[in-house]
């Protein structure tokens, strides 16, 4: 096991942070990073916003849930996926650019995510931490507002980033015989997969609660999944110019 | 710089490789890096199919658009946005999964894209090259075929991995005022970034292609913009269960 590979594997979600503020090499790095991270043809269809303002972290804080730690972080990275530059280079050249397409919201939000990732990795290596934040998408129009986006541009999630005043516990994940599959899908096995894991996550949220949460995976997705989730996404979408066909 | 920082800024995809398999234990750690990206709420919304069957990478590189990478590689990873799971962990608890919304359909794509990454890190940092293949989403409906992917399942890309047998010059990025924004979203500069990675990618074009290619990025990106791309996705996802609302 080499240097990546044991922080890859170490990875955990970081919520409570030092005020320390991040060093400008260390976010250069960070950034640098995200920008080699593979990107569909070229296009590097995404953008990242770093609010560093105490009283706009405040207000995205308050969008995203009430979560503490977006106003404690000392950076809060907002991913976009970005058609908005591809449009202005097609302007460039007298052509229109289709980016209403479901192919191109992909192409747009998968290179969010690899650049994302890609600064988490980087992040984590500096002895930094960071959690991303799906809660930008709970009232998004109005993060849309406050952050000035353009159509075209849409907040897929946050990230905090900070250096740590917490060492969580590492969360299992499924075994790899629910997630992998030889050849072609394979549905047998689903079950007795779901069955394994809700064993190890019940010593897990045991251990987390110290006693008191009893919960295996499959009821806490059962639950979390009977009503439906974040509705306005759909026409929010469409509204910024994504996702008509 | 860091070993971490240094091999996820020194990414090149790779579109020549070696037939040596890949071990076992490489495997493993690579499968195991993507497993511990983080995902949305634990959701581990995604599945990674592993394909090394001679036949059926032949027919996987003639659906992707006759790319020989794909035949080559000793194995062809497919990564998949997977609501299928969370699904059945519903009906073992007697309810319906809300699966159908635009939110879920982004959670699943990301979760998959982050795991991949991660993947992709792994595999570089242990010698071997990657290249993402979005044109799995060309003939997608034959691909889900193949691969006998059950509803609620689709192949967001695919990922050829193996021992590199070239070394390609590493492809210039956007200047980094062009995706980062202070703060808020600014596109007062979006312009002059694009000018001058237009200049950039000229000479890179030029090296590459030892003096043939002669376009800039915004001629490239301009071109491809102008007519809308792979239109069936919508009408497959839909189909898949996905993006209904």
């Amino acid at each position: 096991m080499n240097d990546p590979i044991r922080l890859l594997q170490n990875h955990r979600s970081i919520r409570k942070f030092l005020t320390t503020p991040i060093e400008q090499e260390k976010l250069d790095a960070i950034l640098h990073s995200g920008q080699m991270a593979s990107t569909s043809s070229n296009m590097q269809a995404y953008s990242v916003i770093g609010v560093t303002d105490a009283e706009l972290k405040k207000r995205l804080a308050l969008l995203c849930g009430n979560q503490a730690y977006i106003e404690q972080c000392p950076i809060f990275l907002v991913w976009c996926a970005d058609l908005h530059r591809l449009s202005a280079a097609s302007e460039m050249h007298g052509t229109e650019a289709q980016t209403d397409t479901t192919e191109h919201f992909i192409i747009a939000t998968v290179d969010a995510a690899l650049a994302a990732q890609n600064a988490a990795v980087a992040a984590e290596s500096l002895g930094l931490g960071i959690v991303y934040i799906g809660g930008i998408r709970n009232r998004i129009a109005e993060v849309a507002e406050l952050l000035k986006l353009p159509v075209l541009v849409y907040p897929v999630f946050g990230m905090c980033v900070g250096y740590p005043d917490q060492t969580p516990l590492m969360r299992p994940r499924l075994p790899l015989a629910a997630i992998f599959h030889q050849e072609t899908y394979h549905t047998d096995n689903e079950l007795s997969a779901i069955n394994e894991y809700d064993e190890t996550t019940r010593e897990y949220m045991l251990a987390r609660s110290e006693g008191r949460a009893n919960r295996s995976w499959s009821e806490q997705m059962a639950e979390r999944m009977a009503s439906p989730s974040r509705l306005h996404m759909q026409s929010f979408l469409m509204k910024q110019g994504f996702l008509r066909k």
